[in-house]
C-alpha cells in the first residue's frame, strides 16, 4: 500500500524558505502570488494490507522521525 | 486562492534521500515499509480567481522554479 504524508510548518513558525520562494517568483514577474511556505512530501510504500493500521504506523513514523511535532504539522494521505 | 504544488522525483531517478530515510525506519524497527521517496510541497497563495488562470500560472511557476522537468514531475492541487 502506499501513503504519502506532507509535513509542514505550523502556520505561525516563519518560512524562510518559503519567503526565499515567494521573492524568487516575484522578481520573476508573477505578480499575483502573495506566499509560498515549503514543506517536504514522503512517498511511503508498506507492506500492511490493513489501512488502518498502516495509517497507524506511518503516524508513528511521522511523529518519531519525519517532523518535529513541536513546529511542524504532518498529513496522512492514501494514495 | 490556495495551491499546493508537490515536486517528486521521475520513477527511474535515484532517490538516495528517499533511501537514507528507508533505512533509518527500518533501522528504528518499522520491517514493513518497503520503500520510501522524498519530494518537495510547496503551498502557494494565489491572487487569482479564475481556477483554470491560476492553475496555468502553477504550471508555468513549477515548470520554470520549482521543478526539473528532466528529472521530476509535479502535481498541482487546489486546497
Amino acid at each position: 500500500m502506499k501513503i504519502s504524508a506532507t509535513v509542514t510548518l505550523k502556520k505561525d513558525v516563519l518560512d524562510p524558505q518559503g519567503k526565499a520562494v515567494n521573492q524568487t517568483i516575484k522578481n520573476m514577474g508573477f505578480k499575483n502570488v502573495t506566499d509560498v511556505r515549503q514543506g517536504k512530501y514522503f512517498e511511503i510504500e508498506i507492506d500492511e494490507a490493513n489501512k488502518e493500521k498502516a495509517k497507524e504506523i506511518i503516524e508513528d513514523i511521522c511523529k518519531k522521525l519525519l517532523s518535529n511535532v513541536v513546529i511542524e504539522d504532518y498529513i496522512i494521505n492514501y494514495k
